[in-house]
């Protein structure tokens, strides 16, 4: 891809056109996905294709995130048809730079928790989490290099994971949110699923319009978080986590570091979330209501019946964590954690618990999720890396020297695809 | 307007559509206007306004700010019939609890400093201030009683001093920028401008879905900035800021406060606007270049030649001087500085200096500026009261008291134009 000769960009087109062709009726990472459209992109464009650092690079955008031609439907059946003028300020960007857009994936409702249709590639029966869902999963299963996403509480980092891909999360704020329909101001981040991490570092370069690309670099000091919630983890995470640590400190000085005063950052992100999420969606509470999930309406609720000097007291408490993880900062340059539960669970009417992401998304601090690991059942499991905010490019640049000492991960085939399609 | 009967609602709603009619194409604060589409929104529904907080509150929509069934053209000519397809977030809570959406105020080009056609309705040969032109002048000159406008460096502060209204900007990433075109990410903050404080304590409880409307508190110590830029402020500004020392020590203690290690936050400020401004806007550079305005343009290229390194850097520094500002929060509850270096300058081409907001923008403080004083042209100044980010309720208690102690703003009248009229 980073070949930007023509005939390299349609020949990588049709082949991920050929996976969707194959195999997006089973999987069902997009929302709208128009043939046309895609190959209007890249027919009689040669010229145009030229030094574009993202020439023929194959985007799917979650469906929460306008870009044309597609309406933004956030996961809802009532939004259908609602058609955006211009492009979220990030599709822009990777457009310019020689993205070609493959479509709108599929989000949970509003970016929440009521999951869509779509499955994980590594197994139909599971979920690929959410709300990110058709995105990851369609990294995974080759259909799109890089899948835009959007993480309220977990919704880049655990689908990640379930799905075998990187899952990149900016410092909050860093990213523009320009056609972007959020769900809670205080946490909303715009970010991306991808392969591998090199790719995360050239797309978000171009994001930023940087003028340089992250290299590889060691930390001098690793953090290892098992977190207040390590009981919640299962073998398989645990295991990730460990061995992580083992062979990160091939290559830098690694300890543990003790969160257990950073327990209240679960329910501060839940309150702030609900409290906040009930002011943006429906304010009226006339028409969409009865059009909403029972999971959305239940936070809505939540968020409805609380005092407002509750989530007053919860922001300042959220603000007081913000600033005792900068003082954790001074001794580590990155934190590695739990990216979820373990595997991705069985059955789609769940995208999976959220708990290993909601304190790092309280703090807004920049995240990466890197595959590598196997669960029980075969199915992949990652592990995240986590940076002081503010700090992206490091943490990229950590990410690739920790990519280097961690197990390459196990990729999608589509060799059970083909048994079951028999 | 607290009272919502449909009949006191009706004579408001046509008492500002007669004002509008008498001088608006002398002001010209909106970019569209729709009559039928103010009186759809009246006619018909007194059940409807029963019990709502802002039951026939008119409101006016700064143009980078989705408004159904406006288009959003951002104070250019090339982005008419950018038809938006829902409200912005804020505008749906605030319709959703009664106002009636006036139209499209207007903004100068892309929000930064090119103008709009607004006058300043105090003199028709000086400017507004910008960005948020429009609202400012809608609310001087009573067409609407609340404007939203948006702040990246001083636009909503200095339009706010220049027309003699209030003008509130929440603590940066408060309010939900859904459906909003900003500029720059790390300060784009919504806001409004309004006739006074307790308008803006019950418009802010209403966005924040609170179930309480601030009320006036005395702080117990007040810091006065004469800030680093002292020497930039006018006699008509100096002495407001000096006369509302005085008159708040009556009600609290008040000392002087020395910024000077903060004195390069205006260049910070302004490096990493025009980064980011220049990555959000015409990223291809082409169809688009040809239609900015050469001010717009010189920022632009300004950020397109600054390292990456140096833009880096630059956000460090904000961070740092985020960090250093939360002690002087330890001891003032609220700091009182200026708002803009004095009365609005003559002429319409350009909005003023936003020198004296600029550092403020880049610490993501709440900001309030208060009316009252008046400079030798008999032009409205007014002074800006800051806090703590994360402390928008307790500011506006402090304001709501402040705004007891300080002198009753001078309003508009229209006995010139009446006069000019003839």
């Amino acid at each position: 891809m980073r070949d930007d000769g023509i005939g390299s960009i349609r020949r990588h087109v049709n082949d991920c056109l050929e996976r969707i062709d194959r195999f997006e009726d089973r999987i069902r990472a997009f929302v709208t996905f128009d043939r046309s459209a895609v190959l209007s992109q890249v027919e009689g464009r040669a010229d145009w294709f030229r030094n574009r650092p993202l020439a023929g690079i194959t985007l799917g955008v979650k469906d929460i995130i306008d870009a044309l031609p597609y309406p933004t439907e956030c996961g809802t059946r009532f939004r259908r048809s609602t058609q955006p003028v211009q492009d979220a300020a990030v599709v822009a960007r990777l457009k310019s730079a020689g993205a070609v857009v493959f479509g709108k994936t599929v989000t949970t409702e509003f970016a929440y928790f009521a999951p869509g249709p779509t499955r994980n590639p590594f197994d139909l029966n599971r979920t690929p989490g959410g709300s990110s869902s058709g995105s990851a999963a369609a990294v995974a299963a080759g259909f799109i290099d890089v899948g835009l996403g959007s993480q309220t509480a977990a919704s880049i980092t655990r689908p990640a994971s379930y799905c075998g891909v990187v899952g990149f999360k900016p410092t909050h704020g860093r990213y523009s949110l320009a056609g972007v329909r959020g769900l809670a101001p205080s946490f909303d981040t715009l970010g991306f699923l991808c392969r591998d991490v090199p790719t995360a570092a050239q797309v978000h370069s171009v994001i930023m319009a940087a003028d340089r690309v992250a290299e590889p670099k060691a930390p001098a000091r690793v953090g290892v978080c098992r977190t207040p919630w390590w009981d919640m983890a299962e073998a398989a995470t645990q295991d990730a986590l460990l061995k992580s640590a083992v062979l990160l400190s091939a290559g830098a000085e690694v300890e543990e570091v003790g969160l257990d005063d950073f327990v209240d950052g679960v329910r501060l992100q839940a309150e702030i979330m609900a409290f906040e999420a009930a002011a943006m969606i429906s304010p009226d509470g006339d028409v969409l209501e009865r059009d909403l999930s029972p999971v959305l309406m239940k936070m809505i609720e939540l968020g409805r019946e609380m005092d407002y000097a509750h989530y007053q007291k919860s922001l300042r408490d959220a603000a007081e964590l913000r600033r005792r993880i900068d003082t954790v900062f001074e001794t580590y340059d990155v934190l590695v954690a739990p990216a979820a539960p373990g595997e991705a669970p069985e059955g789609l009417a769940s995208t999976g618990d959220p708990i290993f992401s909601r304190l790092w998304s309280l703090l807004g601090l920049p995240t990466i999720t890197v595959p590598g690991f196997t669960g029980p059942s075969g199915m992949p499991v990652g592990i995240q890396l986590l940076a002081r905010a503010g700090q992206d490019e490091a943490l990229l640049s950590h990410a690739l020297w920790a990519e280097q000492l961690l197990p390459a991960p196990k990729r999608w085939t589509s060799v059970g695809m083909e048994v079951s399609d028999a």
